[in-house]
């Protein structure tokens, strides 16, 4: 089973090398793994997907939380979160395969960012198994080339990211502080 | 100005190490980075935003290229691609700024993925000019907090990635061929 972590970080060069040279020596297995920017320039957030049968997930969690420059993880497998994963796919039309092609695209909301004479390029967000399930149904047209984000995940309701069970407080002022601490 | 950088790259332990060792030890500025599956198993694609005006991306390029499991590394910036960027931002709402905020989502063509009396979770995607512009419309109503997937990037046109300028064969048995040399 795939659990998901969601790290804070401090926006720093180096932090990237720490993460990454844990998952080495410790031998974690990293199904992906997405570092991008939040509402605070100095905060980055990393959301790292770990395959829970070959990986302890609770000893990658501390590790982490004891790495110089990061802020807070918490494992949010079984939180009530919205998950998403962004995928382009570039997929091989002919005359007679295009409409289909289309039609498929569009039953799952996707978009058509891309076409010529011989491929489109389809995008599509959602969780994992929707992002997949297109995947799949292209792969017989023939996919030229792909690329996908790796899933990033946020916790319904109207609470902010919780820093190890410690709710971080909801004003704007506050929350700065909390995160750069 | 921000360059974009593609990498292919074998789907093995320690990749992302090395990358990112690289570029701590030779400090070079990333804005942001994501690795992701693609049409192969074997292979990840890495996507690097740069800035240029603080690191030569020329010799990000050559350093990338030398390390052991890099396949092919290609500077996209000047290359007709679509870049695409996800991302979810949680905004506070209240009865009377709730219309306006959806109605704002709405002309993004953005996703309303969550929501509740307090906040709501808008999804976007689009060119990273396109995400930050919602982001700076969300920002007076309170964003609680936000998580993007940084940029990935595809060329247009119906050929898959070149390796270096040479074209990977476009048939799938020596695309697969090619991905693995």
């Amino acid at each position: 089973m795939q659990h998901t972590l969601v790290a804070l970080v401090e926006n720093k060069p180096g932090v990237l090398n720490r993460v990454a040279s844990l998952f080495r020596r410790r031998n974690f297995n990293i199904a992906s793994l997405t570092v991008g920017e939040t509402e605070s320039p100095e905060v980055s957030r990393m959301t790292i997907v770990v395959d829970a049968s070959k990986t302890n997930t609770a000893l990658v969690e501390r590790n982490l939380l004891k790495l110089v420059n990061v802020i807070a993880v918490q494992d949010v497998t079984h939180e009530p979160v919205v998950s998403r994963d962004l995928a382009m796919i570039k997929v091989r039309t002919t005359r007679e395969t295009r409409a289909e092609i289309m039609q498929l695209v569009d039953v799952f909301r996707a978009k058509i960012v891309d076409v010529n004479a011989e491929a489109l390029i389809a995008e599509v967000t959602g969780p994992d198994e929707k992002v997949q399930s297109l995947i799949d149904l292209m792969r017989p047209f023939g996919i030229i080339e792909m690329v996908r984000t790796g899933r990033v995940a946020m916790m319904r309701g109207a609470s902010a990211y919780s820093q190890n069970g410690r709710e971080i407080p909801e004003s704007n002022e506050n929350n700065q502080g909390a995160l750069d601490g």
